[in-house]
Order: structure tokens, then C-alpha cells, then sequence
């Protein structure tokens, strides 16, 4: 395998993206070699693409993007004993240092040393391969396909979400902004036995799209007062939890006014702007707990197993398809289609994949 | 409505039950009337029967049992607003003072002065009226039967294990004991989200029941080591709760020693012996959680929500059905067949049912 | 006691409040009669004396203020067991319906239907006798004084604040405002264990009370920056959980920035405008918990037997004390000087006094 | 450093240790080398002493014992950046492997890879110089001693403890079995803001210690039913924390008759036989939660964090203190005379201890 190149989607700069020659990673002793079959295209790709940076991240070299996979593997270390070449694997894309304060007390994804592929200077794996750490790898169960395994990256987002918002079947959720996270984060709550999710958009295609992927009702936050909606959709009980997923700025201020007293509300949606108007008096008065989500930890086991055994597709959010070669096709269509491309997906080694 | 007589199963000694005329009674203030449509046969009402007590619990006046019941509201005191006459609503059977340190603090299923149906001296519900505080009442979605919401009760015993366990869509579940709470902690499971569900009892017909109610595997105890037949239904991976509602020593014993490292185990099913070996070397080299099931709280609207929309037939539990008139046959019926009689419906207005 | 007339401060409108007889009130008979020692003004009883109402909550008939109270047990109603005549009580000043969902899940401070002293149109106590419920009311010990037991009422929320907060000895806290919340909120932290707590306000009065009462350094937020100020006691290990009592609309902006990656706030003051900008780019990118906090539940037991066995005393917060007669020069003292005057207390029956 | 020679204590074979040459250990990349000043006899250390065994731990090779320490960073490795030559630190013995998932999901006491000092097959460190990986050393504050490092070991466990067991102010705590472990769980108890602590031994010694130590009461269990006496010390209120650390089967299967209904119990002290007959039909009618701790995690920066500002001083539970040299006769003592000899300290360097 040493010595051998590869295809690799390489950002030279804003809006330059181009397929070429790279050298096929090595595995370290506790590394395995992964040949890549499907891998999504996400909204931080699409905006490193754009700008060249999000907040304190800046591209400064050339740097490879994407780190929603799934694949094979072909190569392990010495010391790798939980997967083997030939198993079809997720992969969990940021690698964290086991022994910081937060990866020790279970909270790895605030672990200040991760180094977290597509993030700069740290390249992805738009390529037919790439490296990662043993234990990032989790292995995919027969009944589950490359596709299913790359979503598991946003899945773990709304899993995430759910787990920091205490969510149960005792719950009626609201999801506001319907992309992908979104859209997962419904599926994730009905994964975990919720029966009751409003969801809104401006888009009337990601509302359809919503309803299809198991939201219970829809509503168009242009057309009137969403808490006034939701009390007409529950019989005047309204929603006891709301996942912002849209960054909004006026959907994240609503959340307040949203949510029922005693409520919780999970912040998932990055703004692009810094500073909203929270209503704090409402909050103090109605008791209510905040909870931002910054990625996700411990998702990928549990994921797999509810997923493996759920009639749930996550794969709905799955609106187009590419070759690697055509990445800046797939990336300009994730840029200027927003409404409609939901979750683009390149497969690198399109003609073997199984 | 005054001065009227209904049809009541009284229970005088043991194993005399006969069904005769006493005065209907009339809600308080804050109470509602409730016609009886559907009511369970529980363990407890069976032992009762059987022996007079249990535990500190003793029958000394004649008592009516019976304490799994929906119905529909026929009459409400001055107070009553959260149901009105005609509503179909499933009861909860114990009212609490609502003023003590456990339900101030929201445990209130530990209320010392807990006014619980069919436990003497508090007459239960095998009769065609009932009166109860009206905030124990809630309404059934059309979509639900009165079977079901007569189930509610015993539904919750498992809904509340899943709370005191804090079982989510992450953990793997092992049921020991497949009695109506057994195969109802199962689908408590399903509601919550988990879709590995392991589940042992020593009678077949149980074991189908539990397949059919959604059970992954079931596993015959006698035929050895439990631990080890996970291990091999799991892929090794084993089980991180057990769910023992059996009651039976051995069992109970065996929990500490199926569960996984760092597992959890939730005892609901009450031993007929007091003292019961458990290895507690293993419960502290493991860091193993114990929690006890009492009951339930707070459950009545989460299951009613998750329920309601669900796929889930809880009735499934229903093995016999009977007329009041026919108490003494259906107890004993729950007597003296407890293989295959899971649970038993009465049906006190049966003719009305609507 | 029928038909007697006793002393009560009535605030008829805005700046117009005047002591006059009114009625003895009569218990029912799950209440009972207190006679009122000591009193403490709130803040919430000076806005209502200087505005006429807070928020929703307007003051339309004669109104008596006054809800942090200790005194005597002197009647009790018919059902009353849990205090006798003599007792020494505190009184925990708002009655909860006991039957509401947030009241059966121990979260009562949020009943929709609980009748809270001097909140209109409820009257409070400033005045020399008062009925409430008997299980509102804890019973002293005799180590503790009519003023300790008047203060657990502010206590209480700065205990609530570390429940909420899920504080314990492993944080590091910030304490933003320094009034009766803020230095309750230091001493709450204290009998949690925490052993860092840095506080900051404007009033050096109040800073230097803080230090009197256990903060480990205090901050003046005008000399700069406080996250700063904090790395630099703290040898930069920061803050994890920031409660903020001042409800000054920068220190609540200021909470997201202050507070370490991973952390928590608790948000306590109630702030005068509406809509406050928060940095949600950081709460997300930092998961950080908010919690709302308003007043508390469950407190007072636990509040109680912390105080009586610590060498904590919370009385450091008395600045002033008055008879009821001064009633009027107390809540100018309390409107007028409000950097000084920390806590005032009220004593309707002082001659008495034991 | 290299090629040097130290002195160590190594057990040969049950009950002959000797103090020899060995080679001075030299730190990988990660790591430190420690000079160590001061180093506890643990009970584990006085049973391989004794039985050359633990459960499924035999000591096959000559094996160095003592987990206990707290020493001086003499040599670093290239990547170790959180301590520096020079440091006073404390010492955590097991170090974990960081992937598995207990250690990413924060329970890193339950890795299965861990390497823990003085456990067979690894060496401890009752010796001049031990190298340990460098996240799990802890800098000492000035004013804490080489003997407190050392006590947060065992103190861990009791800070475990009151975590596993959720422990607040609003407890009322009962400890059976003081020798290190219960006395320094009292102390826990302290230092987490819990004000009520009962503790029981049938040791005077011992319980004479536990009220210097901050017990409220202590307990002779031999003179009657501890729930009665507790009963009577409380005023009838009881305990709703058990917190068992003798081991002895007695005190284990009482914990569930002493404990308040709703109640919890943290198992600690392990016993020597297998099976403790436990009353279940108690545990799930006053559900109860039960909770067993094995070693801790965690803990170090929150236990330094709250001692180094405390009043409370752990150092009362050392007994003795002995020279390396003398390592013979300290673990005789230790075996000896275990009713009075609590907590032994070994110096390996003592004439340079600072």
C-alpha cells in the first residue's frame, strides 16, 4: 500500500476545489486504513468552501474537506484488535486525547486537543482513503449501508441533542429549521420514543420532507405565531422541549416564547451572528434550562444499535449523489441549492462499492 | 344519583367473593364518578383473595379489589374542571396527600398516606361505580380502548422501571419474569426506544407472548447459564440493565451476576422470601446500580402520549375476559392457571360498553 | 382569637402604605395561626410599593406585603399534627395546589395555582398574625433565631440555585450581584461544599460583605474584564458554573463569556428589560447549561439542617431592623439606600420578641 | 538518572517482604518520574501481604506493593506538559486506557485495560522513584502535605462515594465501618455540605476517631438495633444515605433495614464471603437505590480543590509512620493490629521529605 497515490478533493483556496493525486495515509500502530465508499457533504464543508474559515478555523493550506464517512477496511495496525481488514465500518471523525479533564469525565467532544478531520489544519477524507484511530471506528451490522453509515455522523448530532435534553416519551418536541440536522434530530427523538414533534421551515419542500421522515405536524413560521400553532396542535398542551436547528436568529430568540413553562431547550444551530435577544425574564419566570450541542460523544454504539433494528431511513435526507471526481459539482449544488439538496453524498470508490 | 345501588364483587374471607348490591357512590367536591367499563385482574388482588393479606396488609372487613380500570365519567363534584361528564378516561388508583416530603418532591408513589384501591381498607373497583379525585383521572385519546387504559396501571410499573432505570435507545435489556409486568416492561422498552430486548421465563407460552410483544430472543432459564446464552445472543456483548419482575429468588439472585460492568438493575417483582443472597463482592467490583420499583408516578400522561400514537398493542396481555357476575370464575381462573392466564379483564357495564 | 383585630402595614397605592387594624385571620383546619416575630423587606415588596405591580402582577385593592417570615405557632386547625402551639417556626410562604403535573413531579415552585404571600391579590404578612397551611411551615430548633428562620426564604433561593445548578465541591464558582440573593447564593455555596466562589458587584459595601461572608476574592466589573480578573485568582483555571443575581442586563450578557467551556450557568436575577443578547455562537460552541431559577422547592428542610449545624451566619445580611409601626421609614430605607441596606427585617410583635 | 539503583519493597512469596536494590525506572515520553515521600499502607497491601492474593489477582512474581503516594516530579518525559521538575504532586495509581467505553463515557474506574499500581501483575510504588503517566499526577497547593497527596487516594473512594450516591446537604447520612475508608467517607461527607453523619464500629478506638473526625454520633452496633438508634438521635427522622464500608455481612444486609423509605445505599466495604442475603421485598417497597463503588474517578482535582481550603484535616487517620526500611514491621503492625493501627505511612525518602 506505502507509496501509492490517490484521488483526494483538495481546497486550494476559496470557491478552488480540484481532485488530484495525493499519497495513500499510512496507519500508525493503533490506526487502520480505511477505503472510503460514501461520505456526505456538510454545511461546515460547504462554508470552508465558500469562505475559507469559520470563526477562529481558517484554511491556510491546502486542505481536503469532509468527515461524514463510511467504508471498508483495508490495512491495521499492530495493536488493532476491534476491527479487521474486510469489516465495513463507520467512522467517528474527531480523535480526542483520552486525557484531558472533559475526556475523562465523559465529555470528549469539548476536548481542547481533538483533532477532528475537514477542520483546518486537519484534512478530511473527500479521498479514496484515509487513517483514523482504532477506537473511532465502529463496525457496521449487515443490515446497514455505507449511506446509512456516513449519516451516522449527523445522527449523532440529533442523538446528541437528545441526550443533552433529557428527552424521553414523556415529551412533546418542537424542532425549528429543517437541513439535515434537523431532519435527523426528528428521527433521533422518535428513535427515543417520542411520539410528538412539530417541526418548522420556510421551505415548503424540507416541511414535506419533514412529515415524510416522521414529524407530526408541520408549520410555516411566516404564517402566524408558532407558540399559538403548536397550542392548536396539542389540544393547548404545547411543547415541553424545542431543538433550534435552523441559527436563526429570530427562530432562537422564539425558543423562549416557544417552550412550556418548566421546558428545555437544546441549541444546536450555530447563528451567524454573535449576539440574539433572549427574552431572560421569561426564562428566569418559566424556569427554563438551556442546553447547547457542540457535536456529540458516546453516539456511534448507540446509534447503530437503535438504528440497526428501527424501520426508521435515515437515508430520506439523502437528495443527491456523486462520483468524486464531480466534487465541485456536488458542492456548488450543496451551495446554491440550499432549499432543496439536503444531504449530498460523494462516493470516492463509486465502481467497487459494495 | 343518590341512594342508588350498583353490583359489587366483595371479597369476605378468603376465597369467598360474591358479587351483591351496595350504595353507588357519590364524588366529593373534587372527585368524579366513574362508570366502570374494563378493569384487571392483578397478582395482588389474586393473592388477597387467596390468602387475606399481604405483608402488613390485612382484609378484616369485606373489601372490594380490583384496581386497573378505565371508564367514563359519569358525574363530577363542584371543583372538578380537568374532565367533564362523558369523558373516557383511564384511573389512577391511589390518591396521595400531595403535602409529605416524597410528594413534594415528586416521588409521590412513597405518600405514607397513599388512599390505594383494593388495599385494605380502601375498597377497590370491581363494581360498576367508582369515585376518585378527579386530578387521578385522564381523558383516553379516541384512538385508545378502555382495555387499554385499563392497562395503563400495570403499564406503568414498567414505564416507571425505565424511568428509575434510566433506560434510553443506548442500552441493551434483559426482562427476567414474563407476568403481565414482565411482557409490559417490554413494551415499556420499546417505547423508550430500545430494540434489544432479552426475556426469560420458564413457561413457553410466556416466552411466545414475550416474542410476540417484542421481545428480541427469549431464553428458557432452566436450560443454563443465562449470562452465557446473552452472551451468545448478543455477540458478546451482553446486557447493561435487567428488568427482574419474576420475583423469583434465583433470579433475583442471578441479576447481579447477568449484568453487564457498569450495568443496572431494576427490582419490580416481590420475592416471597425475605432474605435473598445477592453477591455483593460482584455489585462492587462491577460498580453495579440497584434500583426498587414501587409502583409508579407520573406516568399516566407520558404513556397515554406514547401510546396513543404508537404501534404497540398492549393488549396483547389479555388472555380471558368475564362479566362482573363472573368474578368468582375469573379469579379463580387467575388462581389456578398462571401459566397461561396473563391478565384477565372484568367487565362491569359490559352490556354498555361502548 | 375570633373577632380580634391585630396591626398590618396595607399599601393602598404606590408610595402609600400605612399600618392599621385589621381582622385576626382565623385557621381553617389544616392551617394555623402564626404570630409574626420577624419579617423581612424584599425587593419584590419595595417594587411593588414604589410601581404598584411587577409584570403581570398588579396591586388593585389594599395589599399586605411581606413573605420571609418566622414566628410562633399560637392555633392550629383540626388536622394539624405536623407543628403544636409553641412551636417556633419558619413559614415557607407560597401554598401549592399538590395536584397540578409540575407539583406531583417535585417541581411545585411552578404550580400555575399556587397562592404566594404578597403577590396580589394574596396579602402577605407584614402584620402581627398570619394563617397558612401546616405543611408549610418547619419547626426551628432551638439553635436557630426568629431572624435565621425569616432569612431561609432568600436562602432558599440561592439553595435552589445550587440544586438547579447541580453544584458541589468540584466547582468552581462566579457570583455576579452582591444584594441578599447574591450573598445567600455565596453562603448556599458554602454549605454545598464549594470551596472557590468569586463575586463581583459595583457597591465596594457590598463586595466587602461578600468577603465577611465567604467569597474567596471579590471583583470589582467596572475595573475590566472579568473573565480576566477570574483567570488571574484562579491561576487560570476559570469558573465552571456563574450564578448570576444582579440582573443587571451586561453581568447577564457577560455570563456566556465568563463562564469555562462546559460550564453552567444559573440565571437568578430578574432583569428589567425584556430582551437580552446573548453570545449563542459561544453557549453552543462551549455546550454550556443555562438554568432559569425561580424561587424554590424543597428547600427549607434541607436549608434548615445545613444552617443549624454550621458555623455559617447568615444574619450578616441584616443591615436594619424595624417595628412594624416604622414600617413606611423601612421601605424608604430599603427604596432609597439600596446599596447599603442589605437585608431589613420587620418586627410586627417585638416587644415579645423571645 | 539512568542505570541508578533504588530501594524497594518486594513481597516474594506471602508474608516475606524485603527491602533490595532495584533499578530506578526511567518515565517514557508521557510521563514522569516521581521521587516518592510519603506512601500509605492500604488494606488491599496487607491482604497480598498475607494471602499473596485477591480474588482472581495473584502475585505470581515478586511483586513492589503500595498505591498510596504523593512525591516530588524529579524527571519528565518530552511530551509532559502539566507538571514540571520540581512539583509536589499526588499521585493517581491506575492508569487507563482512554478508548474503551467506560472511559469515554467518564466511568474510567471500570476500564478493563487499566494498569493500577500493586495490582498483579504491575509493581506499586512503595519504593524510592516510580514513573507514572502524567495526566495522573495533581500538583499539590502549598499548604497541602505529602501526606494529604497521599490520603487522596483513600479519601477518593469516599469522595466517589458521596458522587455515586448523589449526596447533598439535604442528607442525613449513616457510615458503618471506620477504618480508613469510613473515616475519610465521614470527612467526604463533610466536605460535601452534609451536616448529620452517624457512624457505627464495634472498635471504640475506632469510633472515638470518628467524632474527632466529624461524625454527629457514633454507634456501637453490638448494643442493639441501629435503626432504633438512630431513630432516637435523629428525633425520629432516620437516614436516607447508608454508606457501608466494614465489609462485614451483618452490616450489609442491615443497610437495607437502617436506610429511610425512598432512601440510598452505596455499597463500599467489599466482603469476604460471596452471597449476603439482603431483604429485596424491603428494598423495592421502600425503593430503594443501591450503589456500588470500586476505587473512583475523577476526584483529584475536586478533593485537592476542597481540602486545600477546608478546616478539615484527613491526616488524623494516620496511626503510624515508618521508614522504607521498616516496611516489615509497618505491615505487621498493619496486620496485627487492625484496631487500632488505621492508617500507616511509609517514607521512602524521608530524611529529604520537605
Amino acid at each position: 500500500m506505502s507509496e501509492q497515490l490517490m484521488d483526494a478533493a483538495v481546497l486550494n483556496e476559496p470557491l478552488s476545489i480540484e481532485v488530484k493525486k495525493v499519497p495513500v495515509p499510512k496507519p500508525d500502530q493503533d490506526e487502520a486504513l480505511i477505503k472510503v465508499y460514501c461520505i456526505g457533504v456538510c454545511g461546515s464543508d460547504v462554508h470552508y468552501y465558500e469562505h475559507g474559515k469559520i470563526g477562529r478555523y481558517e484554511v491556510k493550506e491546502p486542505l481536503i474537506l469532509g468527515h461524514e464517512l463510511a467504508g471498508e477496511v483495508i490495512q491495521v495496525g499492530d495493536l488493532v484488535t476491534n476491527v479487521a481488514v474486510g469489516d465495513r465500518v463507520a467512522v467517528e471523525p474527531g480523535v480526542t486525547c483520552g486525557r484531558c479533564n472533559h475526556c475523562k469525565s465523559g465529555r470528549y467532544n469539548l476536548c481542547p486537543d481533538v483533532v477532528f478531520m475537514a477542520t483546518p489544519p486537519v484534512d478530511g477524507a473527500w479521498s479514496e482513503y484515509v487513517t483514523i484511530r482504532s477506537d473511532f471506528l465502529f463496525k457496521l451490522p449487515d443490515e446497514m449501508s455505507y449511506e446509512e453509515g456516513a449519516l451516522l455522523e449527523p445522527l449523532s448530532v440529533g442523538f446528541h441533542s437528545m441526550i443533552r435534553g433529557k428527552v424521553s416519551p414523556a415529551d412533546r418536541l418542537f424542532v425549528s429549521g429543517l437541513g439535515p440536522i434537523g431532519l435527523l434530530a426528528i428521527q433521533s427523538a422518535k428513535l427515543f420514543g417520542v411520539t410528538e414533534i412539530y417541526a418548522s421551515d420556510v421551505v415548503p419542500y424540507r416541511r414535506e420532507l419533514a412529515l415524510e421522515m416522521g414529524a407530526t405536524a408541520v408549520i410555516d413560521p411566516i404564517s402566524g405565531s408558532i407558540k399559538d400553532k403548536i397550542a392548536e396542535l396539542t389540544d393547548g398542551q404545547g411543547v415541553n422541549v424545542v431543538v433550534e436547528s435552523s441559527g436563526n436568529q429570530r427562530a432562537i430568540s422564539d425558543t423562549v416564547n416557544v417552550v412550556n413553562r418548566g421546558g428545555r431547550i437544546v441549541l444546536v444551530g450555530l447563528p451567524t451572528v454573535d449576539d440574539i435577544p433572549l427574552n431572560i425574564s421569561n426564562l428566569i419566570d418559566s424556569e427554563i434550562d438551556v442546553y447547547g450541542v457542540f457535536r456529540y460523544a458516546n453516539t456511534y454504539p448507540a446509534a447503530i444499535q437503535a438504528l440497526s433494528r428501527s424501520t426508521i431511513d435515515i437515508r430520506k435526507v439523502i437528495t443527491h449523489n456523486y462520483a468524486l471526481k464531480d466534487i465541485k459539482e456536488a458542492v456548488e449544488m450543496a451551495r446554491t441549492q440550499k432549499d432543496t439538496s439536503i444531504k449530498i453524498m460523494i462516493y470516492p470508490n463509486m465502481e467497487e462499492k459494495k
